[in-house]
Order: structure tokens, then sequence, then C-alpha cells
């Protein structure tokens, strides 16, 4: 579905319901479950991939809230359960935590038929994942997503990775999850500045896909920032939903898929710019996508004045910051040229970027430096 | 076909002539070329996949042999040809290695249009193939093997990794390659041990699939080890059609492509107890392939009494190692139990070996431990 629904018509919803949104890739489909409370984890326990052995790979701030009821769920299900609990941060997405994960694999013998879990946000999920496909050359895994962020996006579509010095996800895999578990109760626990990068990441969807979202989103925000759970569940199917469709239209990202990453290339150059965990990458991303769309505007293909002033003010309302920082005192846009010409959309050293055209319809495009230096100029004052 | 061929029908072949391989496996199928000269090289350049730069990664013992050459044929092809140079060992078949390979990528800002090429042995082909497979979440690859280990095994198939301490290709991916080219005249500088040790692998195909083959193998095996080109083409050529024959029926090894391992269960324990690098790969799995016949005979699988004579015979004349090694003074078996339960074939505990059934034909079974111990006990004696 692509029309709105308002606030007024989930409010009558069945709490105890589940929404089921498919990912359909041939021989790796699988479901994403979004609900609450026993009836979402009966529904998920039917759907456990069969192993000889649950392994939870989870973070240090997470594990105290959600881990022990994650195990007492899968005890029932494998013959054995294991734990690993990371440290908590983007900072810590990289190698050597990677390796933590199959230091205990290993040490514990797990087999080819262990299946991982990763409870928590979208660093844990994608090192988690990455992890599941390099185990033993691929081990079956479940994204078991506790934040906003990694419920809307992380968690669907098969990217994992870890970080490398010089680039964001530069090191990874695409590899399906067997299953998504969304709990919405776990966003009750959800710091604020965690609330808004999901929320940065939802409003993706509607320049991207879906202006009639958009606007749901427009007179919902409200809501979605006081973690009204009926608001979230809707923005968390509905992007789901968006997400898979493009996702099922495009595994690998050799086209549509692209258009996920709006707001995305220059988010990464903040991230790399001011060092890994110091922006969230739904900050990061949300302040990009301004960038963005004053690039859509420049090029000519977003004509609508209003569209960018109520991107701008929706950006506001969730929390999100929508000034783009300056990484470099003395020669901003050339640092983040640079740091955007690593980005995997980049070829043959053009840089590539998703573009409104207009809002509700994204494109990928090669852009002139010349014309994204001015742009970095003009917006980003120091 | 498997018919044997003889000596005096291909000593009337054409030199120039390339066998082609198919690997079958829908829209990853690929081609192996096997030739030698100006002719292999113009048909390999109808094949190089297109990209905006070629990387050639090879170590510091093959760079000096065959980089310049290669280096040349893809100058013409790519805009751009960087190289990267390792050191060479299967003590460096590791992460801090692999990461070599990302840095000289990310430093010259290698895009998703770089093409891998790995010149050089077994080492360089699965840590070439895995950083292909990781790389921006994969690039494509081609195989260049310059051992005949790589030509006739590693280099085709998909299977890709590093070594972790707990473990040999404990981390990697089935990632296929693009194209493989198996030039014949590199075998010209391969040491004797290196010789014998793809030798192991060829020898392999004989029990788990084709004895015609095996025969073929016992009449020509002085060739092979006078490196007569002729023979080693047929050699290269027959194992790779019965790997691809296997392979293209089970990527992924979830069922036949494990016979593929015959010997290597024991051969891998052998590997990781001496430390690796201190066995040659093809040295372990051929005496591992002695113990795993012994095995196939106590279990009443093999009861040709001449076969398991034939094979260590085969083995000696080829150069190789047919007595495995005392792992450890005071528990041999138990440490060699310890080693192959980490396998990647062991599942809950038990582990699983590749047997004869008889000679000719392979399945992969579980075995207990006990019947395992004593035959190790009975056939290992410091």
């Amino acid at each position: 579905m692509t029309t709105a629904t308002t606030a007024s018509s989930f409010a009558q919803s069945d709490r105890a319901a589940i929404d089921v949104v498919q990912i359909d890739l041939a021989e790796r489909s699988y479901p994403i479950l979004i609900g609450q409370g026993e009836s979402l984890w009966q529904e998920a326990h039917a759907h456990w991939p069969k192993g000889t052995s649950a392994v939870i790979v989870t973070n240090d701030t997470v594990a105290p809230l959600y881990a022990k009821a994650l195990r007492q769920r899968l005890e029932g299900h494998y013959p054995k359960v294991i734990e690993v609990v990371l440290p908590d941060g983007e900072q810590y997405k990289n190698w050597e935590t990677l390796n933590q994960i199959f230091d205990v694999l290993l040490g514990q013998a797990a087999d080819r038929k262990a299946v991982l879990f990763a409870l928590g946000g979208g660093v844990i999920g994608d090192m988690t994942g990455f992890a599941a496909a390099c185990y033993m050359r691929g081990v079956p895994f479940v994204q078991v997503p506790t934040t906003l962020l990694a419920q809307v996006d992380s968690s669907v579509g098969g990217k994992t990775a870890i970080n490398h010095p010089l680039g964001k996800n530069m090191i990874g895999a695409f590899y399906q999850p067997k299953l998504v578990v969304c709990d919405l109760d776990t966003l009750k626990t959800l710091p604020a500045a965690e609330l808004s990068a999901g929320l940065g990441e939802v409003i993706k969807y509607g320049p991207i896909y879906d202006m009639a979202f958009f606007e749901w989103l427009e007179a919902n925000v409200q809501a979605l920032v006081a973690q009204d759970v009926e608001a979230l569940r809707y923005a968390v199917r509905r992007s789901c939903e968006i997400k898979a469709a493009v996702v099922s239209a495009d595994e690998t990202e050799s086209g549509l898929r692209e258009i996920l990453n709006f707001g995305h290339t220059f988010g990464h150059a903040i991230e790399a710019g001011k060092g890994y965990g110091a922006w969230l990458h739904g900050h990061a991303v949300a302040a990009g996508m301004v960038l963005a769309s004053h690039l859509s505007t420049k090029l000519g293909y977003q004509q609508d004045a209003q569209f960018h002033a109520r991107l701008v003010a929706l950006l506001e309302q969730a929390g999100l910051p929508v000034q783009a920082p300056v990484l470099d005192a003395t020669n901003n846009a050339q640092r983040y040229l640079d740091l955007m010409r690593v980005d995997k959309k980049s070829q043959g050293g053009a840089i590539r970027f998703v573009v409104l055209k207009p809002a509700g319809k994204a494109v990928t495009e090669k852009v002139d430096d010349a014309i994204v230096a001015n742009l970095l100029n003009e917006l980003i004052t120091a």
C-alpha cells in the first residue's frame, strides 16, 4: 500500500496483531515480523531456523535490557545458547571486534549449523550479519533490531559490513537474514537521540518513493517523537514495505537500490570527517538529505519551492540536525569531495549522488565536482 | 569424459590448443582456460571482465617471475593497473595480510568496478577471492593460478577464505571468479615439493570419482613428476572436469561437494597441529588420504585389498608423504580428534569423514571417535 494511514485509523488497531512484511528474493526470501509482547515472540518461534546452537551477539548497552529474555526464548528451541557481548558504538565496528565473534564461535566449537542472532542496533546487525556471512563461509542468522534505525533500515535487505579507517562499510557482504523480528517494546528504552536518528531514515522513504507517506509523517511526527507505539508501528511497517519493494527489485545495489542512499553520500563524508561515532548515522544522513535536496534543486530536478522547506521543518520537528558541519577550516569543500570519492557508489572517479527528480522519486547521477563544491561553499559556513 | 587418455594420445595434441572447462552455475558460470603461450593469453584477453582498474594481487616469490608479463597484458585493457605484493606462505593467510589488500584498494580509491587478479598459488587465490568477495560487498575477480595445486583445485569452485588461529579456512565466502586462466608454462618454475603437493590433489580425484583416471595416473606419474607439459595438461584438464562436475552439482558444499575433501579432515589436523606452513597442504592431504583409505577399509566399505597398496605406491611415486605425523607425544589420537572437531564438516560434535565406498566413489559419514582413535593409535607411531 502506498496510501497514507491516518493517526485515527491506527488508533483502533489490535495491539496483539502482528504486521508481516515479506522480502521477496527467491530462495533467500524472508519475513519481517513487527509487533510486541508474547504474540510477536510466539510467531517468531515458529520461524526460528533449525540449528545445533544459537549465538546471541549483542552489546554491553543492550545485553542488560534484552539478552536474558531472548536467551530464555531460544533455550527451548536450541540445544545450546551462547552469548557474545561486544562494546557498544560505531567506533567498534571494525575487524578487531568482528574477530571477537569468531573467537567465541571457534572457542565454543560452533559448527555450520549454528544460528547467529543480532540483538541490537545497526552496528550489531551489520557486524553479526557479516560474521554470519564469513563464518565457515556462511551460517544462518536472524535480526532482532532494538533501535528504530535498525528496524526501519539496517536490519532489512542483507547489507552487512564493517568499517575501514579509510571508509565506512567498505568491507562486507550482501547476506540475507532468515528472519527479522521488530519488537516495538524495545523502542521504549531508546534515548531521544537514537529515536531521532531512526526517524531520519524513516523520513528518507518519503522523498525517494512515497510523498503520501511524507505527508503522513508531517501529520504524525509529534506522535512519533512522543514514542506512540501505534504511530511507530505504522512508520516501521511502511518503511519496511518500501525497503522490501526496493530490495526485492535490486538485491545487490546495481541500480534502483542506490536510491535508499539518499543523503548518505554527504552523510558518510560527515561521519568519516568527524570520526566514526561522533555523529550518529541517522543525524549525518539528515544533514546530508538537506544538502542532497538543495543539490536536486540546483540541478533543476526539484522545482517545488515548498518542498525543501517542508523537509527541513519535518527533520527539525523530528529532532534532527539540518546543518552540515565544517570538516576542514581551510578547504572544506575539497575535504567533503575527497571523503565522498571513496563512497561505494563512486565509479571511475566521478561522484554519484542520489537526487530527487522531483520529490517522491529519486535517481542516481554523477555530478561535476565544481557544482558540488559551489553548493558546499554556499551552504556550509563556520 | 571419464575414460582414460593414454600418454600416446596426448603426445600428438596441438600445443597451441586451449582446453576449456566450463563451470556451470547459472549466472555465476565461468570458463577455465588451460594452455600456454600467446594463444592462451589471447583467449584470456577476450574474457577479461570490464572494469575501471585491474588489481594484481600476488606474493614476493611469484611477483618477480610473472607480475610484469601479466601487467603488460592487462594494461591494454584497463585504464589503471595496480599491484599488491604480499609475503609468501600459508602463515600469512590471515586477516592482517588480507587487510593489506584493502589498504591498497582504498588508498588507490579503487571502486566497485575494480577487477582483482589472483596471481599465485592457493594462498593468493583464497585471499584475493575473499578480498574480492568483501571489498565494497563484492567486486569481480580472476584466478591466474601459478601452481599445480591451485590449477587443479583451489582456483576452481569459488571457495575463498583466510585462516584463524583455531582453524584453517574458517573465515571466508563462496564467491566465484569470472574466469580462471591456467598457464602450464608457470608450472616449469615450480619447486619439486610444490609439484608433488599439487599431485596430491590430482590423485585425490581418482578414488573419489574416477578410477580410470587413477589408472591413467599410475601409468603417467613419472611423466608428471618430470613436468612433461602434455601430461600435466591432461592432468589439469581432467581434474578441472571432475571438480567442475562436482561443484556445478553443489556450489555451497551442502552435499556432494564434501567428497572433494577426501583426506582433508585428517590433513587439516596435520596442518593445524604442526603449525600452518610447516606441512604443505597437498602433503598433509596425501598423508590424510592414506588414513582415510584405511578408515574406509576398517568400516568395511573398501574391500579391494589391492587398492590401498596402489594408493600408497602412487603417492610415493609422486614424491608425497604417506605417513601422518605424531602431533602430541602423550595423547596423539585425542589431539587429532580435538583438531578435527572444529573442521567445517563437523556437525553437532560428531566428526564427519569422506570415505571410499568403494574406491572410485566417495561418501561422507559420521564416524565414532573410538573407531578413529583406534585407527590413529594403530597407524601413527613415533
